[in-house]
Formats: structure tokens, C-alpha cells, sequence
């Protein structure tokens, strides 16, 4: 071949290469593979921006929300904040004696798992009053931040602040970079989850809604104004408890809903029901090996307060919301992952 | 006088016009008199962005707390809120025949003014649910709109919302500028405030906070999620519950609160109460003149929810707090003022 031909043939070359490299860097999702999910959030973010479209959200109304267990983050086999509070248990166990002879932290302190997975939701409660109230709001918040820096999963040995799944992250990213403020909306605890949600998902602490305990101003010894934690729940972000706060913290439709669970059901609903072109998506946990697989996709009951029921996937169906398949949908889960 | 020496004094003269032109331009209090409490709102947006200082704020904590009612707009001789709950009776009247012989409604059909100083909270209570609740909130707030839109108040004939003080919406945009996100905090109703809040204050729905009737959610004929307004109280945002909802909204504390009565004293305490160097300033109103005079300058009770008592008076002394005499700090209080 002629010097000068294969000269243009590698500017040429190169030219594409670059090109493709310029692609690859631009895709928003490198985690998703190519698919009805990937484009729904791609089509969604064109559409709703788009100036001269029908569907354009102006800038302060984009509100974009995320469930957060089976959502965002690993909720299988059980809740964190449930494992948390089950350690806390253990922790606290020398300052209560009387613990060790009364349910259910008995079961608790003895481990024993069949006592512990029939716990009733009064059991629960029993146990959340006892390890999430009692406290200031800076106690707790310590808490929490110590125990997850220090806490680990039985199944991967990471941080629970590694399970996040790295395709959300990415969505959660795009949305931003389009103008989108994304909050997180949890059954989950409003105060355990913002000890960390600035730092694993850039969401800063006014956009966590979640169940929430009471904050009660009293007065400390030396006169000054504190927060402490009573045992009274103040907000259930379950259900309609979904759209019911996401409303009373922004005044708004969110415009796009990420949920796995008919604890989410209300919450896309109400999204949907907010006109325009919103985007409703759901996670269908069916890929065992790399993460879990309950819910429709294996026929088997959820564990947890909200499951992905076959009534939650026909309504998706039907009303045209995108299920994620986490088998088929992301090439990966986990940011740490090969 | 020499040609030059007149040409280079008159230079001088447009340098110095010019000086003084841009000093004015660049006093972002402009409605302020020089005093105390116009230096402690500039020393406080000096402190607290200095990045060398011991008292920096980074931005993401940069919170302002602003009650309204008193603070940044009217309250007397009553709550523009019961104004607008006393005008929904008469315009509902004819859906309900019964109210002109039930009382407390009687009263604010005939116009009995006496009686109507004399409600009790029951009686406001059973007022403010037969206005405020039983639609969406959708219904809600276009109801607000258009009553915002013609009411006017007896004393200036002017809107409400026309009833701001232009010194505060200077603190507010003087905040912003330095990175401060401003909130509401009001015990007035939160999806009052937020029908205008936008546009009158630049404040967004997601930063006001107020008193709050829950949004339940539920089904429209068509099938489609809606949110309904029960009568049911979710916040009550005076006292206490103006710290507790700062917190339950960002999870943090103010580094500023602005308030005017016993309502907010534990908002400012609070404030107070996180450290750093923190302004809290409370205004006296003490101009019967362009404005009303009432609580401790006139040894007059105030009106309202919160009044501002000698003791609050007292307590702003000693630990510090700021006290805005809208007689003597203020240059001008409406915009519209000449």
C-alpha cells in the first residue's frame, strides 16, 4: 500500500476510534444494556426538556423520586435498617438484663432466626422503640453513621453503602445533570437514611423523605433548645404515604417514580396521574445469581413490608410503567463488580 | 476661575457622584437605615462566608428561617388567613342555609364583630375545617389564587400580597445571593402560603413550611390517584413545632431565623442553640404610623397565635437576639410606599 494511502487510512482510523470513544463516554447509562428500560429514561429526559415539545417540564417542577429498598440498594434477605436494628439489640443488650428473658429480644439475643422471622409487626415496633428513640437527633444520626462504617452483609462482606446499584446511581446522575432534583422516597427511616445519602447517592438531606419518628424540642440541662426522638411515628412513607409526603415536602407531582413493590404502587400512580409524559419505572428482582430473585419473576412472595406482587405487574402492564429486569437490563450491579 | 482648574474640579465632582452612585447601587439593604440591626444582617453574611473564618457555613448548610405573619407581611388587626376563612363562609353560605343559625358561623354571616373577637379555638377550628378541607388540593389552591387575586385589605385597599415588607424581601434576596436557601416558617397554613410564596417571596413550594392539613390519598371516579384534603391536622408549625418541622424538612439547623412573637422564640432558640455565629432577629412593631404598633412598645398585648411579650422582649436581650424597630430600622416598609 501506498505511504500516503495508509496514512489516511489511520487518520481515518483514528477519526472513528475517537469517535466511538466520544460515544461511549457520552452514554449517561454505561451500566444498562440497550433495551426498552435504557430508552424509556433516555426518551423521558429528551422529551420532558425539550423546549418546543408538548411535554416540557419546566426546570422547578422537575422532581424525580426513588424508593429506596429493592429500589436503590440490596433489601434481601432483609431490611438494613432491620439488621441494624437487631445489632443495636446486642449492643444495648448489657444495659437492659432483663432483655435476656423477654420477647422478642430474646429471640434477638439468642438468634434465633425462626423466632425472629415470625416476628409480628408489634415485635417490630417493640424493637424499633427501643433502639431508634430515646436519643437526641445528634445521638442518633452517630449512631447510625458508626454502625454503617463498621457493618457489613453476610452474603458480599461490604459496607451496606456498597449495595447501592450502580445503574440507579447513574439515573440518578443523568436526571441531575438535566436539571432533575431527585429525592429519595423511603419506608425506610427519613433520619437513618440521610446519615448517608449526601455521600452514596449526592442527594442531600431535605430531598430524603421516610418514615419518620417525631422530633420533639425540649430544653437540655443547661437551658439549651434540643431535639430529642420520641416513640411516636409521625410520618409512614408507605402506600399512599408515598405520595401523600412527597406532596407535603415539595408541593408537587414528582415527574418521574422509581420503585420495586406495592409499597411504591401509590406513588407511581400518583406520578402518572400528574399529566404530561412522566416515567414510571419498577425493579423486578430476577437475576439470583448476581443479586436476588423473588416476586413474580420466581413466583415467590416478597419478604419485606411491600412486595412485587403478579397484581403489581399486570397494573404495570396495563398502564404502560417500565419493569427493570436486573438480569436483563444492567450490565452491572454493583460499581465494585468486574 | 481658570477653564482647567474648572474642568478638573468638575471631574472630581463626577468621580465622586459616580463613587457615591455605586456605593448606593451596591447596598443590598437599601430600605435599611444604618443601625445594630441592619450591621448584624451584613456581619452575618460576612462571617459566615468567610472560607478563613472560624465561623464559615459551607453552602449546603446555609439555611434562613423567615415566620411570616407579622415578620415578613401584615398580621394585624387579624391573620390574613381568617380573613380569607371569614370571606369562604359568606361566599359557601348558600350551600349551607344551616350556618345562618349555627353558630360560629352565624356570626361571621351577620357581621358581628364583637362576637367574632370573642372565638374561641373550637370556634376557629370548626371555621378553618369547613373551608380549608373537603376538596384536592388542586380545588384548595385555585381557590386561594383566585381570592388572593381580589381581596383587599381596609386600611390601604391593597392585595395582600402587596402587604410584604420590602426591607425582609431585600434580606431574603440578600441571603440568596450569598448562597443561603430562605425558608417559611409559618404557623399559617403551608398550601396557603405556597400559592403564592413563588411569586412573592422567590421562594419555592419545597422551602415553605407551615401548618399543615394531611393530603390523604385516594381515588377519583376516573380510577386516577388524587390527594384530598381530610380534615385532619398534620403540623401545627407555631412553638415547638417550628424547630421540629426545620428539622423534619432538611434535617438540619437554620444558621438564621427571623420571627416576631412567642411563636417563634423556639425557632430562634434553636437557631441559636447549633453553634457557630447565628442571627436571630425578631421585629417590633412600633410604627402606628405607617404600619401598627403592638406588644411591648405599646404594653398592648398582640392579637394573635404568638404575641410578643415583654418576656420575649427580655429574653432577645440577653442572649443576643437582634430586635428590628420597624420605626427606626426600616427607611420604607411597602414596596408601593412613596
Amino acid at each position: 500500500m501506498h505511504i500516503r494511502s495508509r496514512f489516511y487510512l489511520l487518520l481515518l482510523l483514528c477519526l472513528l476510534l475517537t469517535a466511538l470513544g466520544l460515544a461511549q463516554a457520552q452514554d449517561p447509562l454505561p451500566s444498562w444494556n440497550d433495551g426498552p428500560a435504557k430508552q424509556a429514561i433516555l426518551n423521558f429526559v429528551r422529551t420532558t426538556t425539550d423546549r418546543t415539545g408538548p411535554n416540557f417540564v419546566p426546570p422547578e417542577q422537575r422532581i424525580a423520586a426513588f424508593d429506596q429498598d429493592g429500589t436503590t440498594w440490596v433489601e434481601h434477605p432483609m431490611y438494613t435498617q432491620f439488621v441494624f436494628a437487631f445489632e443495636r439489640v446486642v449492643a444495648l443488650a448489657q444495659q437492659h438484663p432483663e432483655w435476656k428473658t423477654t420477647l422478642p429480644f430474646q429471640a434477638v439475643l439468642s438468634g434465633d432466626k425462626a423466632a425472629m422471622a415470625k416476628f409480628t409487626n408489634k415485635d417490630l415496633e417493640t424493637i424499633m422503640v427501643a433502639t431508634h428513640t430515646g436519643m437526641t437527633v445528634e445521638q442518633f444520626h452517630d449512631i447510625v453513621k458508626e454502625w454503617l462504617a463498621k457493618a457489613t452483609d453476610a452474603r458480599w462482606h461490604r459496607h451496606y453503602t456498597e449495595l447501592i446499584y450502580q445503574p440507579m446511581l447513574e439515573v440518578m446522575e443523568y436526571l441531575r445533570a438535566n436539571g432533575y432534583r431527585t429525592y429519595i422516597v423511603t419506608g425506610g427511616g427519613q433520619e437513618f437514611v440521610r446519615t448517608y445519602a449526601e455521600q452514596v447517592y449526592g442527594i442531600p438531606p431535605e430531598q430524603v423523605i421516610g418514615t419518620a419518628i417525631a422530633a420533639e424540642y425540649t430544653y437540655n440541662q443547661q437551658g439549651q433548645g434540643i431535639l430529642v426522638r420520641p416513640p411516636k411515628l409521625l410520618l409512614n412513607d408507605n402506600f399512599s404515604g408515598k405520595p401523600e409526603d412527597v406532596y407535603l415536602f415539595t408541593g408537587r407531582h414528582s415527574k418521574a417514580a422509581f420503585g420495586n413493590s406495592t409499597g411504591d404502587q401509590q406513588m407511581l400512580e400518583y406520578t402518572q396521574a400528574g399529566g404530561g409524559a412522566p416515567l414510571m419505572m419498577l425493579v423486578l428482582h430476577d437475576d439470583a445469581q448476581r443479586e436476588y430473585a423473588y416476586g413474580p419473576a420466581q413466583g415467590l412472595p416478597g419478604t419485606n413490608v411491600g412486595t412485587f406482587t403478579q397484581a403489581l405487574y399486570d397494573e404495570a402492564k396495563s398502564r404502560g410503567w417500565f419493569v427493570i429486569s436486573m438480569k436483563n437490563d444492567w450490565k452491572r450491579i454493583f460499581a465494585w463488580e468486574k
